[in-house]
């Protein structure tokens, strides 16, 4: 029985009877319409570092006040959230970035590959807690900001997120907003977080299940800041695959409805899991955007092994996310899938109902 | 007159009448193979971080005693150098890395953008200086080694290559191989460096003319090495895109006259580049792999301003590359444009017979 020390150990695991409510993967496909004329050898040059144009115009439409300048497309939102943190590390000012705890397990190493320490604010039932991060706000060059929230599927009141602007406005500090689940909100339209020094960073992964051809991007109003970023990503990586691109601009421009259908099967997979959950004797907070619920459980490292081991069911210790005594569940995976899953969760419950 | 301070300025310019010696970009065509069978959702979800398992299989058969677990699939060499620069600096011992000048002109910044420092040993004639290397190799945590090289054109001789392994698995320095060139020779066979402490970085830019693809790897005997590299790369990046792996397996599996056919022309484009610099009175190299030539001129700056904005020819400063007074000239565009192209330049060299 091998140990299981993080996500990594799972990725790439499916089959064979596994249920996985492992990776945050959209089981669902990509729109037909990325898959049109490929074979162009345009699409295999060396592109711009900053991103295709065609790509970032289109993209500075989704924003109010945005300029394609103001845009670079990244190997993913983990690439931008990668940069981001190098580049931050060498602006003066504290070098310590807030984040919100539960977190999204990379948040911690991304901070500390880039030389810089991270600081926690808790989250007060999956929301920020106004009067903790007012106390350490003022500590930090940076605050990394996820709402809709992996793991914790929560989303921020618009007044909360409004006086975060206001506060980080007044005191120069960053505010870095991952909004790679902004499309995938049920509970009120979504709010983008903005003021001059926002950076904002996104992805096609989710909203349009595309997450292996690695294509996110990030922007700023200010310029400075994304040329500090291309001057570190023409040594890095220089541009982000050219193919990947095209395909995430002919996402853009597929049929609205694409992504209403999508929000819809997640809303009604989020009732599934959420009530069985409950029916279950869980505790856990209703998720209102992204696919993950995190739900109590004591023991949870030995729960993830069992479940794994004994009952081929793949989720992830809270642990990982800065929340021990939980397990995360992703649920995008099919609603028959989810069933099954469940039903062997109940399996393992048996006569370990105090776990819970 | 805008200031052109490195080779990005330059970077997706092409048209308009320009003539460019610039960017190390093959103009000719992927191998047609690889645009088979692409809409396949498969494609489109994560995968593992180290790579696609059959890419890293087919790749470990181009290496003796190599092994598929021993491989990472990177975004391009540029990830895979700055991945490994970033690794090496968490490991004991000193914090710097051996250069060979001229150098390719990312390598400075991805040792420092690591927090190392990058140290130099002056190339004579294009080749490595033994003598001077043995002064300073006791002295860094790693040596990088580009045979061929950008920008010189120039291979180490195997008996250098060989003394060069025998030292540093002696003092247990790493030997950091950028092999980019390998395939793209024409005086011998290549020869690849091996070892112990070897890290091999390549891509498929540059033999498959797939740059915009961004598919790269490296591989190293030592498995904890590669573990290292992985877990920082499931927080930085993630799996590298999926349908750029996808087809570079297609790559590969294109038929061996494709690589033999491309050789070819690069020798008949070097013979012709270099005759007429020579014609011209250039002081250069003659180049014996990769597709670049690095003649003297005086003032080379300025002639990298005159030869864009009078006579709409690029070329790279040979000081973005540790050699100025030198320019660098790619010659990865076809006959027509080279001849075209040298006569810009012979316009130009009129009267400044001294620059020379």
């Amino acid at each position: 029985m091998a140990g299981i020390a993080g996500p990594s150990f799972f990725i790439g695991q499916d089959g064979d009877g596994l249920i996985s409510f492992g990776s945050g993967q959209p089981d669902l496909p990509p729109p037909k319409e990325i898959f049109r004329n490929l074979a162009d050898e345009r699409l295999f040059k060396y592109g711009l570092i900053q991103g295709e144009r065609r790509l970032r115009e289109a993209l500075s439409k989704e924003y109010p006040d945005a300029s394609p300048e103001n845009f670079v497309i990244t190997n993913g939102a983990s690439e931008a959230l990668d940069l981001t943190m190098r580049v931050l590390a060498k602006a003066p000012g504290p070098q310590k970035i807030l984040l919100c705890r539960p977190y999204y397990y990379s948040y911690p190493y991304n901070v500390r590959f880039a030389g810089m320490e991270p600081v926690y604010t808790d989250l007060k039932e999956g929301r920020i807690n106004l009067a903790d991060f007012r106390k350490k706000i003022g500590r930090v060059k940076a605050v990394l900001i996820n709402s809709p929230s992996n793991p914790t599927g929560r989303i921020e009141a618009v007044a909360t997120l409004k006086e975060i602007e206001k506060i980080c406005k007044k005191l120069g500090v960053w505010v870095i907003s991952d909004e790679v689940y902004k499309d995938l909100i049920y509970e009120r339209e979504n709010y983008l977080l903005k003021g001059p020094h926002v950076i904002t960073i996104n992805s096609f992964s989710k909203t349009y299940s595309m997450c292996g051809l690695r294509i996110g991007y990030l922007w700023t109003p200010q310029r400075d800041f994304v040329q500090k970023i291309i001057n570190m990503k023409v040594h890095t990586s220089m541009n982000t695959n050219i193919l990947g691109q095209e395909m995430a601009l002919k996402a853009i421009h597929a049929p609205e409805s694409y992504v209403r259908r999508q929000v819809k099967i997640w809303r009604a997979r989020r009732d599934l899991i959420y009530g069985d959950l409950i029916r279950l004797g869980f505790k856990l907070w209703r998720p209102e955007g992204a696919f993950y619920v995190l739900p109590k459980i004591r023991n949870s490292g030995r729960a993830v092994n069992e479940f794994y081991y004994k009952y081929k069911v793949i989720v992830y210790d809270g642990e990982w996310f800065g929340a021990p005594g939980h397990i995360r569940l992703s649920y995008a995976l099919d609603e028959k899938k989810i069933e099954e899953g469940l039903k062997r969760i109940a399996k393992f419950l048996k006569g370990k109902e105090r776990w819970l």
